[in-house]
C-alpha cells in the first residue's frame, strides 16, 4: 500500500463544506551545483501570504524557488509539483524543513482542514500525522528582518521589491492580496468578497450568484436582440444524450470524449445503457435538423439555446475560465449555400467581439484558428482573443464555427437540388457558435483592482449607489432628514431614467465603511449627498475605476450620470486596448520568441501554417527560467506557446519571409502565446 | 430463460431516431360469464386508429374491450396490461386471434419499428417472429360494413355512435385523429405537427422546438418582471450536489429518491463518489445561505433561477406534463419573520394563477394541498389546479411551499436575535416556490382542437400572419403587386406597433393551404388581403379559434388588432372557464362521489383531513367500469381520486356536517379528482 493510500485513511470520506483552505508548497534554496539542496515544506492557511524572503530566514536558506517535477520525483517519489500533498511526505529520501504557518497552529483541534480538491482532515489529525517530523512555527504575517520594510505606498504595484504579497493597508473584510503578486489569490478574493461567486462543495463547479449572473443576463438580451434580429429562433434540446449518437461524429467525439460525464443510474436501477450529459449539442441536434429539413424550402435552419453543459475537465478547474458544468449559448444553423453559412460566421463573430468591447469594455483580436487548434469535426474556427496583462497570457473569448458539410453528411441533413431531381441532392452547409460565462472571468481579471470588483458599467447589476454623507452629531434632525429625502429622491429620479440605481440609507454604519463596501463589490459610481450639496443643488459621483470626481447639478442628473457612465465605458476599454497593444509584438526571429513571451506579451510571427511546426514552437517555447512569482501565478511552469489564431488584420508579409520557427516559407501572421 | 428475455433477442441494441411507433393491443370481446373469452391481439402502426367495431367485424367478436390486469396475467402472465409487449405471445395459455394492421404489413421488411419504450425490432424480425401465429390483415382505414356509416358532420364530436377515431376530412398533413375521441394521440400530433415539440431518442426527454420555447420566453419575462419588483434576484447554483447533501433532509429525500439521476463515470475514470443531478435545489442551495446569511440584516435572502432539473420517472411520460428532464424556475427565499414568508407564498401564489389566466387563458383554482400531498420536507404547500375536460381531469399547475424552519433547522440557517444574544437565536422561515413548462402542455390541452394548435394571442411565438388572396389567372400583374406590397405595408405597421407579426408571400402555394398550415401551428389571428379588401381600404382578420370573422378598416389597424387578440384571449378564458365551472360540483354525499367522477367532474366534498380517509377516497373510488374509450384515453384505467386541494375559496360548510367518506366531522370543502 502506498504512503498516499496510508494518508488517506488520516482523512474524512466526507468533504465537508466550510472546510478551511490550505496550502502545502515545496521550495528548492540556491545551491551550489555540487550540493545536495535541501527542501523546504511550507504548510500554511491557503489565506496566509508566505513570501520567499521570510522563508529564506526562517529556513536559513538561500533564494528559495518553488520546486520543480524533477525535484518532487526525486525527493518525495511525486509525479508533479502540482501533484505534491503531505501524503508524500514519508517517502523523502532525506531531510527536510518543515515551516507551519503559525496562524494555521492555532486553529481549532476540531476544524476540518482542505489539503487539496479531495483530501479533507481534521486539524488535530493533521498536527498527529506531522508530530513525527520536527518542524518551525513561523507568523507569516511579520516583516523580514533583514531587509527593511518597503517605505509604505497606497500603489502597491510599485513597490520595487516585493517582500510580501498582502495589501499594506487592507482589511480583513475587503481584498488582503496584491493583484501584481499573486494573481490567482487575488482572483479568487475578488469574486468570494465581492459576492460574485462562490465555492462549491462539487468540485470545478461553482454558484454564480446575482451580481455575476445579472452581468451573464445582460449579455443574454444584447446577444439574443441580435440573433433574432438575423432570424434564429430559440430551442431546446435535451441535456442528455445516448453513446450511439454522442459518437457518431468519429473527430467531434475524440475531442470531447476524456471529459464526458455518463448518468448509469436512477434511483437505484443501473441503466440499461449509460447516458451522456452533453458536453456541446452538435450530436444532440442534428439527428432532428436531418428530420425537419425536408426540401430546400425548409433552409436555412436557425436555432440557438441557452443552456449549460458539462466537460468534466481534470485539469486545475478556475472560476468562469474553467468549469465542469458552465452556462453558455450555442447556436446551430444549417444553409443551402456555402457563402451564406460562412457569411454568418462572421456575423455572429462581430457579435461576440461586441459582447466584450461594447459591454465589457474587454478589447478582443478577430482571427481564424489554426488547424491544431480549430474545433473537432469542423472545416474552420473563427475566434475572438482576448488578454490578461498580469500573467502576460492570451484567453479564447468565443468561437464561431464553419462545419462545412461534414456534419450534414455524417447525419444525411440533405435536401433536394433546388434545380431539380436530376441534379445531386445537396448537404446542408452549417455552422456552430458558442459563447460562455468565460466572458465574466475575463472581464474580472482585466479590470479589478485590489479594492476588489470593477464591474463595466453596460453590464453591472446595479450602476450607481447613492449614500447620504457629512452627517455628523452636529446636524439638526431637520438636516439630516432633508439630505436623506433629497438622496431618496435622485435614486427615484435615476432609476426613473433607467439608470439602475439603489440607495443605502442605513445609518448604523460610516459613509466610509459603505464606500469601502461598494468598491468591494464594483458598484460602477457613488453618488454623495450631504449639506454642502443641499446647499448647492448638487451631488458629488466618484467613479468605481479610478476614484475620479464629478460635481452634478441636480437638474442635470438625467443627462450627466449616463454621460459619465458612458465615459467610465470608454475609459476602461481604453485602458484594457492600451494593455493589450503595447503588449503585442511582432517578432520576426526565433531569437526574440522565447524573451518576449517572458515579457508577458502575445507574439505576432510569421509563421508556415504546418502542424509541426506549431507543436515544435509549444515545446520550444516552455518557459525556462520560472521564479516563484510565475509558478504561483499560473500553476503550469513549463507553459509554451500555442497559437491564439491569424489575425483577420494582418500586418505585411515580406517577400520571402521565413516561418519563425522552421526554413519553410511564412504564410501569414500568426499570434502565438502562453494562453488559458 | 423468459419468454421476455428470449424476444429480447430478436430486437435491436440501439433505439434508432425515426424509428416507427407501432402499438400491440390486447381485447377481450363479451362473452356469457360462463364461456371462456378469446383474446384479440392487435399489431398496428402506432398513428393507425383501431376502432373497435372493425375488430369486432374482423374477428367476428361481440363488443371487444381493452383488457385489464387480471386477463393479463392469467392469459399472458404479463404482469399489467400496460406492460404487455408482442414478447408475451408465447406464454399465451390457449388459443388467440392475431389481427395485423394492413399499413404496418406494407412496410418495407428494413423498417425499423419501436413496440414500446425500449423494444426496436426490424419489420421482416418482428413478422418472422409473428409468423408461428395464424394471423388476419386487416385494413383498419376501412368503414365497419355491419353499421351504415355515420352521417357526414363537420364536427366530430356530435357523431352519436364513434366507429373510428379518425377524423373525416383530415388531411395526412393535419390532424387526423379525433380529440374528443382519442386524446393522448390528438395530443402527441398537436404538438409534433404543430411543431411545439418533437420525441427524442432518449425516452421521456422531449425536444421543445421555438414555438413552445417562445411560449416559455413570454412566461419568463412575465413573472421574472414580477419577482424582480419583490426584490428577488436571479443567480445559478451548479446542477450536481453530492450524495451527502442530497440526503441531508431525510422527509425531503425520500420524496425524491427514487427519481435521482446519478453521475458515476466521466470519460473512462469511475468517480470516486456518486455525484446526482438536482431534482430540485432546497439542499444544493441552503449551506451556502446558512454561510451567506451572518446577522438578521442580511436578511430577508430571495433568489430565484431558471433552470432544468431531472426527476427520472418510471411512469408513462407524457410531453410537457411528465418528462425527465424538464425547464422551470425555483424561487428560494429566506426570512426573519414567519408572517413575512407566508405573505410571499402567497403572493408568488398569484403570479403563478396570472401566468395561467392572464397568459395562457387557463382558468385555475387557488388552494392548500392536503397533509398528504404537500411537499416532503416542508410546512404547507399551495397550488394552483387547472382541469383538463377531455379526460375530466384535475392537474396540478404550480405550486408554492412555505418550509417553516425545518430546512434552516437541519442547514443552521441561523442569526442572532435583534433583541440581543441573550435571546435565542432565530432560525429563517424558508419557502420555495416553482413553475415549470408543464403550464404549456395545460395551455395546449385546453384550447387546441382537431385543425391544430389554438396558442392563446399573449404567448404565441407570432400573434398574425398576413395572406395575400383572391389572386387568380385574371388578376393583372400590377393588381397583384398591389396586393402584395398593401400585404407588405400590413406586416411592416403591425410590427412596428409591436404586434408579432409576419406574411406569407410565397405564390406557390394556394392561400387555402397556407390557412390549414397556420391553423395547424395556431397563429391567433390571420389577415387577408384580397382585390376587394384593396378596393376598399381594408382586411378580413379570422381568428383561430372559432374562425370568427372581422373587417378592419387599414386607418383602423393598430387599435383594432391589439383590440381582436384581447377579445380572443377572453374568449379562450371565457370558454376554459365555462367548462371548469360546470364541471367542477358539490358532492355532500358518498353514493354520488364516484358516479360525478366518472361524469369527468372534478369534485368539491366536505371532508375530515385524515390522512387516512383520503387514502380510502382514493382506493374506494378507483373507476368500475371502463371501457374502451375510458382506457386508451388516460391508461389508469383504475385510477382513484386525489385530493386537488383544499380551495381557499370555500362553499359554507353546514353545521355538523360529516366527512364524504368517513364519519368524522368534515373541517372543510376539499376538490377531489382524478389527476394527472
Amino acid at each position: 500500500m502506498s504512503v498516499v493510500e496510508d494518508f488517506s485513511k488520516l482523512c474524512l470520506a466526507d468533504k465537508p463544506a466550510g472546510a478551511i483552505a490550505t496550502k502545502s508548497l515545496v521550495f528548492k534554496p540556491k545551491t551550489a551545483k555540487t550540493a545536495t539542496p535541501v527542501p523546504i515544506v511550507v504548510v500554511a492557511l491557503h489565506t496566509t501570504t508566505t513570501s520567499s524572503g521570510l522563508i529564506a530566514q526562517e529556513a536559513v536558506a538561500k533564494d528559495p524557488r518553488l520546486a520543480r517535477d524533477d525535484l518532487m520525483k526525486s525527493f518525495f517519489s511525486c509525479e508533479s509539483a502540482r501533484g505534491f500533498t503531505l501524503a508524500y511526505l514519508p517517502n523523502a529520501t532525506s531531510e527536510f524543513t518543515l515551516l507551519i504557518d503559525q496562524e494555521l497552529e492555532s486553529t481549532d483541534d476540531s476544524a476540518v482542514l482542505q489539503l487539496n480538491d479531495d483530501l479533507f482532515i481534521t486539524k488535530a489529525e493533521l498536527f498527529k500525522f506531522l508530530s513525527t517530523y520536527s518542524k518551525k512555527v513561523v507568523d507569516f504575517s511579520k516583516e523580514v528582518a533583514k531587509d527593511p520594510p518597503p517605505k509604505k505606498t497606497k500603489d502597491a504595484k510599485k513597490t520595487a521589491q516585493p517582500s510580501n504579497a498582502a495589501l499594506d493597508d487592507a482589511k480583513l473584510i475587503g481584498i488582503t492580496v496584491d493583484k501584481a503578486k499573486d494573481f490567482p489569490g487575488w482572483y479568487q478574493q475578488v469574486l468570494t468578497k465581492g459576492e460574485m461567486l462562490d465555492y462549491y462543495d462539487v468540485s470545478g463547479c461553482y454558484i454564480l450568484r446575482p451580481p455575476s449572473y445579472a452581468i451573464w443576463e445582460q449579455i443574454q438580451k444584447y446577444f439574443d436582440e441580435k440573433i433574432k434580429a438575423l432570424g434564429v429562433q430559440n430551442a431546446y434540446f435535451p441535456m442528455f444524450v445516448s453513446s450511439r449518437v454522442l459518437e457518431k461524429e468519429k473527430d467531434h467525439v475524440e475531442g470531447f470524449a476524456p471529459e464526458v460525464a455518463w448518468v448509469t443510474r436512477a434511483g437505484s436501477s443501473e441503466l440499461d445503457e449509460p447516458i451522456a450529459i452533453r458536453p456541446t449539442s452538435e450530436t444532440v441536434m442534428y439527428p432532428y435538423y436531418a428530420k425537419w429539413v425536408q426540401s430546400y424550402r425548409d433552409l436555412p435552419l436557425k436555432l440557438n439555446q441557452w443552456n449549460s453543459v458539462v466537460r468534466w475537465e481534470f485539469k486545475h478547474p478556475q472560476p468562469f475560465l474553467r468549469t465542469r458544468e458552465f452556462l453558455w449559448q450555442e447556436g446551430h444553423t444549417a444553409f443551402l449555400e456555402s457563402a451564406e453559412a460562412q457569411e454568418e460566421v462572421l456575423q455572429i463573430l462581430d457579435y461576440y467581439a461586441g459582447v466584450y468591447e461594447e459591454l465589457l469594455a474587454v478589447p478582443v483580436i478577430k482571427g481564424k484558428k489554426t488547424e491544431k487548434e480549430k474545433f473537432a469535426g469542423g472545416d474552420f474556427t473563427t475566434t475572438v482573443e482576448g488578454y490578461i496583462p498580469q500573467t502576460g497570457r492570451g484567453i479564447q473569448g468565443g468561437t464561431s464555427h464553419h462545419l462545412g458539410q461534414n456534419f450534414s453528411k455524417m447525419f444525411n441533413l440533405s435536401v433536394e437540388n433546388p434545380l431539380g431531381a436530376e441534379h445531386p441532392k445537396i448537404f446542408a452547409y452549417q455552422n456552430s457558435w458558442g459563447l460562455s460565462t468565460r466572458t465574466i472571468g475575463v472581464m474580472v481579471m482585466i479590470h479589478s483592482d485590489n479594492k476588489g470588483l470593477v464591474i463595466p458599467p453596460r453590464v453591472s447589476q446595479f450602476q450607481a449607489v447613492v449614500i447620504p454623507v457629512g452627517i455628523t452629531k452636529k446636524t439638526t434632525d431637520e438636516q439630516r432628514s432633508l439630505i436623506h429625502e433629497s438622496a431618496k429622491d435622485i435614486e427615484s429620479r435615476l432609476k426613473k431614467s433607467g439608470i439602475r440605481a439603489f440607495g443605502d440609507y442605513n445609518d448604523n454604519y460610516t459613509p466610509g465603511w459603505k464606500f469601502s463596501q461598494y468598491e468591494l463589490k464594483g458598484i460602477p459610481i457613488r453618488i454623495e449627498m450631504g449639506p454642502k450639496d443641499l446647499e448647492n443643488k448638487q451631488v458629488v459621483v466618484v467613479r468605481r475605476n479610478d476614484s475620479r470626481k464629478y460635481t452634478v447639478k441636480l437638474d442635470e442628473l438625467e443627462t450627466r450620470i449616463p454621460e459619465i457612465l458612458d465615459e467610465m465605458h470608454n475609459d476602461l476599454f481604453s485602458k484594457a486596448k492600451e494593455l493589450f497593444d503595447t503588449h503585442r509584438v511582432i517578432v520576426d526571429e526565433w531569437k526574440d520568441f522565447v524573451p518576449n513571451l517572458n515579457k508577458k506579451n502575445i507574439l505576432l510571427s510569421p509563421w508556415c501554417g504546418v502542424m509541426d511546426c506549431e507543436e515544435d514552437i509549444k515545446d520550444s517555447s516552455a518557459k525556462q527560467d520560472d521564479g516563484e512569482e510565475f509558478e504561483t501565478d499560473d500553476k503550469s511552469p513549463s507553459m509554451g506557446a500555442k497559437s491564439l489564431c491569424i489575425p483577420f488584420e494582418q500586418p505585411e508579409l515580406k517577400e520571402g519571409q521565413k516561418c519563425v520557427r522552421c526554413d519553410r516559407k511564412a504564410i501569414n501572421y500568426t499570434m502565438f502565446g502562453r494562453s488559458y
